[in-house]
């Protein structure tokens, strides 16, 4: 099994104003080829520093992994603590260089100075492309004591461009040179019910899904209200591996069912979109939704135009902050937001009616809530949030069902969970099943 | 000043399972006391990493600060690795033992026989209160080459456990072998210029603000288009590092002026959200915002909802994404778009005029551009963004200003930057400033 140590380099790092999630991300990519990691380790930016870590780790493992430090300013110093560390110069290397340049021109600005220094490399060492940024990777080989060789990679610490990188160029070369023994891992992705009530449903099946001697194990992970479960396989063949792998998600679909809505890389907006995608209308067409929105102010429609392509299913929303444009705009009866307050099932579903009929739309979904700090009230506290959701009944009528929560958390998190919430709503709605939130 | 090294143990960090915040927290408060900090390391549960890392961090620095592997489990071994680095014998201590008995008997149950593991200190070591948990903390000397020392505590791997211990007995002994030496931070946000050029303009000034020796230092770091300037000052005295951080402060201010919206934990929308609020019509209420968006689909309107309060200055926002909507709820003309495209600072300018007037607001913004990754032309490839804001003159009449921007990066960075753009044109018009990008 090849060895590893996961470096770091950045001040706002050693000095905690940033918490270093790259390290983790990174073990965890490691872990999946069955590479073991010896150990994580972060420096300031400093020359010095780099170049020790440098050293110590690469006498002592196979594998040297490195994030950060790669920017054009005079605090990026990996290339220089690298190159000390092997012994070598900086030279500049002309394709990374190309690219740094056609990277500005691609964006029609004149190629900064500084940006020079990105394409300098430790002498011997390559340029790995960067396909997000400036900033080229470096894969470059310092020799062990006793004749082994420790692989160096760096890549920048801009997550973006460090997974990308990692995707792309990374990955697959590592995963050659680990070969054989590997953990194969899928996660399920499910929104709506708490860590412990799936974790309940999980330990009611097989035996215990997560007891921790299992294999495959099957471990839960909460993100922005998602809880994830990932399944790890530990095996030497990889056709074994994935037989028992899809077994194991069909135990946790039993388990689960349609709360289950994607896995891996899958976000939840991109599988309503891919539904979305697919709902015609009796001409053929594809079927178009709008969206009428108060508390979320416009975060509904935001993701729903994540997705590339969204422009078949989406042509217009409105976001209807105040009382009077949900009247103005929506036709939401003023004397039904007096009635019943505007964070109400009555106001959500007149606004979902209001925003079908208004844009011409096939489906309409509506958000009104209170997101808080202030406006709760006794009976209607921070969080309580109605969603609606519009269509065309057969007969030609709009109908539209509502449903009421009340979500935890701040600001952020009760628009998130909402927007989101209003998403699966319409996912159970396409797949004409109820809804069992 | 003293050096120092944060050691964290426990396999679930190194594997990536769970993101280590300890040490950032530790680092933080590290700084605080003005102790330097020369690196991070992170071992899994292995008695010869811990061993190896003890050994390696006692030797450079003169604080080991040590968190994790203390409880009574097997996989547990921060205690042996430290007595093999000191190379002494583990002994159980008394006063730990009897503290850990009361641990259980005030919670009325017999303690566990594996607790007792936790009473064993490396000999000539002494234990450190723990009062959330049953694990007590370790401080120890090891004598470094040289005749100096370097001190080691170890406290719980459990935040809240380590928290606890930190501020009762750790800190006060820390900060009184720092003797009052602090490090001050202040961090400055900035959005609309890429890094290298930041930093050109920052060393232009006073010798070079970005010396690595100078102090206050400063550093740069990006995310999601926010480059932002770290200014850190080391200094004996607490009123002079204010004065020094101001003074760098205003020096940062002078290279950059406006472009630096706020700074610590400050956003852009929060910014442009208070700017808002203060923003008043002759009769004294507070002016109205509103939103016309094509590609950014309701990211920008989301934005200017997300701080508390914003029905203040915000009723209702337009997505806008297909040209049919455009022209039917902002009256933008047909022709118009036939003739400049839908992406043209003509349609951007008629979006946020339409938008103004069929809102009654007192100001637009507009975004219409191509996020991606399909759309683009040669001419109008993927990134161009154009960017309306209209207002009302004294006149009285509708008047609308345009940019027209080529934004790198994918759909997601694309949306990021156009809706950010948009806060940072509006934040200059309220400035009544020219905006320099």
């Amino acid at each position: 099994m090849l060895s590893s140590v996961i470096l770091s380099v950045g001040d706002e790092l050693t000095l905690g104003q940033t918490v270093d999630t790259n390290s983790a991300w990174l073990a965890n990519r490691l872990a999946a080829v069955g590479i073991d990691i010896n150990g994580h380790v972060t420096v300031p930016d400093s020359r010095e520093a780099i170049a020790a870590a440098v050293r110590y780790a690469s006498t002592n493992v196979d594998l040297l992994v490195i994030s950060g430090g790669l920017g054009p300013t005079e605090d990026d110093l990996t290339r220089e603590g690298l190159a000390d560390a092997m012994g070598v110069e900086l030279v500049v290397d002309q394709l990374a260089l190309a690219t740094i340049r056609g990277f500005f021109d691609a964006i029609k600005r004149p190629m900064p100075p500084r940006n020079q220094v990105q394409a300098q490399l430790p002498r011997g060492a390559r340029s790995i492309p960067n396909t997000c940024g400036t900033a080229p990777g470096i894969a470059a080989t310092i020799e062990r004591p006793g004749g082994a060789v420790c692989r160096v990679v760096v890549m920048p610490g801009v997550p973006k461009e460090m997974f990308a990188m990692w995707a792309l160029s990374i990955l697959p070369e590592l995963a050659r040179l680990a070969g054989g023994a590997v953990i194969v891992s899928r996660t399920l992705h499910t929104f709506g019910l708490g860590e412990s009530t799936i974790a309940q449903r999980l330990a009611a099946v097989d035996g215990g899904l997560m007891n921790r001697t299992r294999n495959p194990s099957v471990g839960t992970t909460v993100s922005h209200g998602v809880v994830s479960l990932r399944i790890n396989e530990r095996a030497d063949n990889p056709t074994t591996a994935r037989q028992e792998l899809d077994a194991t998600t069909r135990l946790c679909v039993d388990a689960l069912g349609l709360l289950i809505y994607g896995q891996d890389e899958e976000t939840l907006p991109e599988v309503v979109a891919r539904m979305l995608r697919g709902e015609k209308r009796p001409d053929g067409s594809t079927a178009k939704i709008t969206t009428a929105e108060s508390c979320t102010g416009g975060l509904l429609a935001k993701l729903l135009t994540d997705a590339p392509g969204s422009s078949a299913y989406f042509t217009h929303g409105y976001v209807v902050y105040a009382n009077a444009a949900k009247t103005q705009l929506l036709g939401v009866g003023a004397d039904l937001i007096a009635q019943h307050g505007a964070v109400s099932e009555a106001v959500a579903s007149a606004m979902a009616r209001g925003a079908r009929d208004a844009s011409e739309s096939d489906l309409a979904l509506s958000i009104t809530g209170i997101a808080g700090p202030e406006g709760g009230t006794p009976a209607k506290p921070v969080g309580s949030v109605c969603i609606g959701l519009s269509w065309r009944s057969p007969a030609g009528e709009t109908v539209a069902s509502t449903r009421s929560f009340l979500f935890p958390g701040d600001r952020d998190m009760i628009r998130d969970r909402s927007a989101k919430m209003a998403l699966t709503l319409l996912r159970y709605h396409l797949l004409k099943q109820p809804c069992p939130l």
